[in-house]
């Protein structure tokens, strides 16, 4: 039998502050590969117990093989006077990701096939990748690029893309037993703070949290490099898959918009987790059914692997204006956002973590609570919002063997909470036990 | 093959008057045990063939012991002066049940201690129990109490807690089958005429009724403490349950409100057979998920019993304002509440009776109705109201093992008994036959 | 494996003039036996490679038998003076459907015995049919009826009941497998276009088409009298009909209400794969569920049956006023609604032919569609209306062995051509392969 924690540690509020963290990411240029991964994961290993791999280049994974490493150090326009009107150094968006390194004046006709803007936002530079593109390219402003009506510019890309490494993090924290939850985000966007950095904070701060805590299941956090990042990780564990019993990816958990929740392919308990935590939470949400199309869900989810992963988000990405611009910045993610996305993840861990099959120890009628005291033990915890006396009675008529607690609070319809104050009630009272495994 | 029997005993109206039976034990001051319950039965005993049980204070039952016997003869509260203000003769509900003995003085303020108002309903006396509460206690109106200004009050409650038994009472008028239809309703309630009185006079109805009657199942009624009378029988007819095939706990028949059918925790035929009754009644109704409160069906549909047992209610215990207080009384209830109730029931329960799964003789194709006189026929019960030639292909489509009659009026959206009519002459013409067990 | 044909046959047009095809029909006098059918049935043959089946009166049939085969030469009411007052000649909807022979003079109220006409609609002249009952009839107009106030009158009707035969043709247009599409239409109602004429045009120009093309299903067009046609080709068949893997009735597909579906009995792809087409066609449309009532659905979904078999209608039987009248003429069917009832079954067709289960190659993870050029590929066709990336997506995430492109299409709520389309490209790039059988 298993150890239920007694009590919750704590407020539900991380333990380091996660705008600071993401402030302090937000500069990094990172990439599918190269030096701004790397720092980035530094800077997550001082908080957790991160392992750092590193995949070399060309390493077939699954249907792919790990690109060339990327990495850049100065990319430039100039105008044929010598004045700098596009810098890298100014923000990482300018250039275009995976850039091969170039040095050459080109009329503005032969710029423009290298350069991208947006014309409908024209203040904003917008977030371009070529990860197997053999090409190179600037993002700017449209406003800018319209003022740019010289007939010829000198471009400098002072970058290289060469045999090096694939670098992704990993914290493991184990449970009880063998099963594990999945949690993963991704590390490949540079200066985006929502459809990024506030993904890894708040990954961050849960893996802080849970190696904390007393677990009955392990939990595996994953900063990967999207898609290719998932990709190997899923190559390399293909042995362990079986051990997933819950999955979430995480993404764009710093706005103000309502959460988003889209669902496992194969439909799934987290499916229904989340969905009971966001209900009773009061915040604004919606369920959206599973489509293959996304952040990493897609890898987990595709049919050879058909995890229960989920995705998390409050904004969802391409119908947020800010989204892959350089408007998605640290003024577009707000610290009570990111608490309260982490809030809501924490209660998601918990209620997977604390779910148990219960079957009463004698399901003949109802027991007399009386004479246990339990009419008094469930007055005591009204004053303390926890379980009533309709919550006992539910745990004691679903306590079947059938009915986990997660299965008897939708059934209900009351909070997680409240249904395991009352199975904890009836533990102690000795009227159930936990079910033994069919 | 089973003989269905081919008209209706008369019109649906009860052999009995109902208010009038209700009325009659109005005055009687019901408990758990005691001498109310005992005359009570008594006056049922009149009407059917009642056989009365009676079961040892302190025997156990499942998780309990059987209570000890509480009588009361005697009542009141008095002024110094002696003048009494407070009688048990006035009210049976002015003592709170299983009140011990006492004979003293007491200051105002002690005696509030023991004193039990409805300030929000200030001319009402509010019904309250002390089952295993080891007390005594009288229930006033506020008005009255908030009159009485005096020190000291003389009290006086002429009661004993002793060794004696639990009564309850059971009908059971056999069928062709070993299956059996439970019915139960409380008989614990002093004078609260909605609240117990109803389901009593409308159950020992039914009970006429069904004993009358050629039937298929056997039919069981059961006139209970509640809760403790329950979880007696149960204990005592352990062996007996798997005969349960359908159930139905009666109570709050006899006011104005309209029907509740609250479903069986398993969900169940008798859901889907109460629903059809419900729908093609034309009374207003609602149906009402499982919940683990309520009334007997709470026990019947413990985990460890999980009987196909639901509730029907007009008015639900908790949401009406007469609700166990002096308010439910012989005007609350009314005669015309109490056949209709009656007459739902006896419907339901033909339902149940004349259910069959029928299969055809040869399914490939339509039968000639023609050459068999069908299309005759069916003109004949048009005029009588009976099955339509609709009816009757639905009867020869689903009749494929699989589709009981209770199945096929649901599916074709008819009242059942145009759909038995049709299976009737299906029968007649040897196109159908009740199905071979599978 | 089984080839794919890669592309559609010319534009959804059928072959013939359905409408011209429905005028040449439309005077004949056809019934359940008899004359008429064959002419009607040698007028089809001229298009398609028919076989006309001849079964003798008398046969048995399932529960039925044979019955009489009808012929009519001539029939008329006349006044005394000798004016021909009601000829069969000018309209064959005149004679109830096999009207026995007769010859006589009778009162006017004698006549009034054998007169249907329609009060409510007193210029249409009804459809009635006498196919049991040994009795004869004249149908006219109520306004024509009212004017005929002699006190007799002299009637003729030379017609014979025989000994003969049943016709019926079936076309059989074999498929790559043994797995066929079941199609059936009436041809037993004389001068009425869209109950009965529209469903042969149609299903004449469909056979035709489904002969020129390649295919995976094989295809049988039934040309039946409605009912004993049915059954007798079901009892003919009874050792056949496990191939039929989908099947549809056609009737009433000529007018200007939007399109009805009723569903097979038991719940099939067709139901899915009739909905999804209407869905994305546009036009306005409602799905009933399967009752026993209608066309020869009823005989192929009997209970012995169970065929998944469903019916599709533009108006439905009974509901517009122009059903079983004189006014059901070729003024009623329209070529537009005609060659769009003929679009909308063809798609239904190809979806049924097309349908298949694929499973990824490999199916961990996403494969690299860029390498494969899939995404160019995709540009490509997203000019032509066809596959967009998000479509191969959904093939690539639901080719797991369980969904098949009906499935996908569904799933992912686009239009099956589109979810083919990418099933082309992912097979083609031998990243999907059809199932094996499970």
């Amino acid at each position: 039998m298993l150890n239920i924690p007694k009590a919750r540690v704590g407020a539900r509020a991380p333990a380091i502050d996660l705008y600071d963290l993401a402030a302090e990411l937000f500069p990094i240029n990172r990439s599918l590969t190269g030096a701004g991964v790397r720092e980035t994961l530094q800077i997550v290993a001082g908080h957790v117990d991160l392992t750092i791999h590193e995949v070399g280049t060309g390493t077939p994974v699954l249907d792919w093989h790990v690109p060339a490493e990327w990495n850049i150090r100065h990319a430039t326009i100039s105008t044929m006077a010598g004045r700098c009107v596009v810098d890298f150094a100014d923000n990482n968006l300018h250039v275009m990701g995976y850039s091969k390194p170039v040095e050459a004046v080109l009329s503005r006709a032969e710029l423009a096939t290298h350069v991208h803007t947006l014309p409908d936002q024209p203040d904003l530079i917008p977030y371009r990748t070529g990860y197997y593109a053999d090409d190179w390219g600037f993002c700017l402003p449209h406003r800018l690029w319209q003022e740019m009506t010289d007939d010829n510019y000198r471009v400098e890309i002072d970058s290289d893309l060469s045999q090096g490494a694939l670098t992704y993090g990993e914290v493991f924290v184990p449970g009880q037993t063998n099963n594990e939850v999945l949690i993963s985000c991704h590390i490949c966007h540079p200066s985006l703070a929502n459809d990024n950095l506030s993904g890894i904070a708040v990954m961050t701060a849960l893996a802080m949290r849970q190696a904390r805590l007393p677990r009955r299941l392990g939990y595996r956090f994953l900063f990967l490099p999207a898609t290719i990042g998932a990709l190997t990780w899923l190559d390399r564990n293909e042995s362990r898959l079986e051990r997933v019993e819950h999955g979430l990816v995480l993404t764009c958990l710093g706005d103000s918009s309502g959460f988003h929740y889209k669902q496992s392919r194969k439909g799934a308990t987290i499916d229904r987790a989340v969905a009971h935590v966001l209900k009773h939470s009061g915040h604004r949400h919606e369920i959206l059914p599973f489509s293959p199309y996304g952040y990493d869900e897609r890898q987990f989810c595709s049919p050879g692997f058909d995890l229960p992963v989920g995705c998390l988000m409050r904004g969802v990405h391409g119908t947020f204006p800010e989204y892959h611009t350089s408007a998605d910045n640290m003024d577009f993610v707000r610290p009570e956002y990111l608490d309260q996305s982490y809030a809501v993840i924490e209660e998601v861990l918990d209620l997977l973590d604390r779910d148990c099959v219960y079957e009463r120890v004698d399901g003949r009628g109802e027991p007399q609570l009386g004479r246990r005291g339990l009419y008094r033990a469930i007055a005591g915890q009204r004053e303390a919002g926890g379980a009533t006396q309709m919550d006992l009675l539910w745990v004691l008529n679903l306590a079947d063997g059938r009915h986990s607690l997660i299965d008897m609070a939708i059934r209900a319809d009351v909070p997680f909470a409240r249904i395991e104050a009352a199975a904890r009630l009836a533990l102690e009272a000795s009227l159930i036990r936990p079910a033994s495994p069919s």
